[in-house]
């Protein structure tokens, strides 16, 4: 059986989420997986890095199947971009070692989150980005994001309720990168719990705002309750950028 | 009377251009219009730096109208983003002089036609560049494009049938920048004719296939025969970017 990894870009708007779900084909797994099982000639499972949400977009998720089908990985690639959505993309396809495991092998993952902050909409980044009207202290969030980096319980900053997973995580860096109105946020670490970065977002924009300090970040995490953090921003503005092994 | 000036934003995907049409709605100078008039409770005509076709998009396309109406700018602006289909946007407004004309005033334009140089689809950019997976030579390409630099008679690179109108047009500068896989090609001129600049580029892309040489490009100009020149490109890789005055 051979192990082959795909790197895939998709716009998530008209999605459901990466996670194929039984009523539905409104799903980016569900698209690939019956495409994949079409070119394979038998009935294909891939296994992502990781879910992402409705409306949530991606550049660089990695996903990988198994199958016994010979076709060479350059016509899969071909055949792939030729029936797929225009809305998802293959963007390289290659042979894993047999053992590799898109999910289970993960040591991070780069997020990156956009806002426009202006009262003036930005049409071409209507699908990708936040608009936030208020201005945004940039200092004082960096300021917030600084103590949010480290290893840490994330439990405040998620949406799972049950509290039996680990919600212990490492973010290894959070930085602000500004581009005239736009603000792209960038989230490294070495994973994030369910609606992670975009509760920490919602938090930060408050701080941005001036509703918050940036020191009350400290006992958001201490407190280990999601009622003290802020609150979760849209999908729209998320991509998950790249995943590292 | 006021004389209202406009900067304007707009992904040209779902319009049938700029032009006003009787039938149908469906133009951006339709869509401006029937709300400035609701906003300015008179009948109001916008008068802009030119027509966009249908599909192409505009980050600083200019139109102005005139009102007796006295609400303050700030405002209009406001107003104008609330009610607009959120693939238009009016950037900015400004009072502009009494005799200020979008169209007749116009020193020069910018242009950005967007190619991505890869057989791997990029889903963020599928509405505004045309994909071509073939190699394209950018320098044969850049010396075409020096030869259509300056004063010509560029009757063989428009559409426009009529032989009554002037063609002679002056381009400033054709520029080519690369980021990653894709190419903006960057026009500035005094003035573009119906289809010129993407009947340009599909002239150029021949010649960065290597189906034409760049040194073609001055027995085009000099045959003044639309059959010369290459192919018209689709139009939505192409983006007004500013207007001069």
């Amino acid at each position: 059986m051979r192990n082959i990894k795909l790197l895939i870009q998709y716009e998530g708007t008209r999605y459901q989420g990466w996670q194929k779900q039984k009523a539905s084909d409104g799903t980016i797994q569900g698209k690939l997986e019956t495409l994949l099982s079409k070119m394979c000639g038998e009935p294909i499972e891939l296994q992502a890095s990781g879910r992402t949400d409705s409306g949530v977009h991606a550049r660089g998720q990695v996903a990988n199947f198994h199958t016994g089908n010979d076709m060479p990985i350059a016509d899969m690639l071909t055949y792939m971009n030729r029936y797929l959505p225009e809305d998802i993309a293959v963007v390289n396809i290659t042979e894993a070692a047999p053992r590799f495991h898109s999910r289970l092998n993960t040591s991070g993952k780069h997020y990156c989150y956009c806002v426009i902050n202006s009262s003036i909409p930005d049409v071409f980044m209507r699908r990708y980005a936040l608009e936030v009207p208020e201005p945004l202290n940039v200092d004082e969030m960096e300021r917030a994001a600084a103590c949010l980096v480290g290893q840490h319980d994330f439990k405040a900053f998620t949406s799972t309720k049950k509290g039996k997973k680990p919600t212990v995580r490492t973010i290894e860096s959070i930085t602000i990168d500004r581009e005239g109105s736009k603000l792209f946020f960038h989230f490294v670490g070495n994973g994030f719990l369910h609606h992670m970065v975009r509760i920490i977002m919602g938090t930060l924009l408050e701080v941005g705002r001036g509703e918050r300090t940036p020191e009350s970040m400290q006992a958001i995490l201490a407190s280990q309750s999601r009622e003290n953090a802020g609150m979760l921003v849209p999908a729209k503005g998320l991509t998950l950028m790249e995943v590292y092994y």
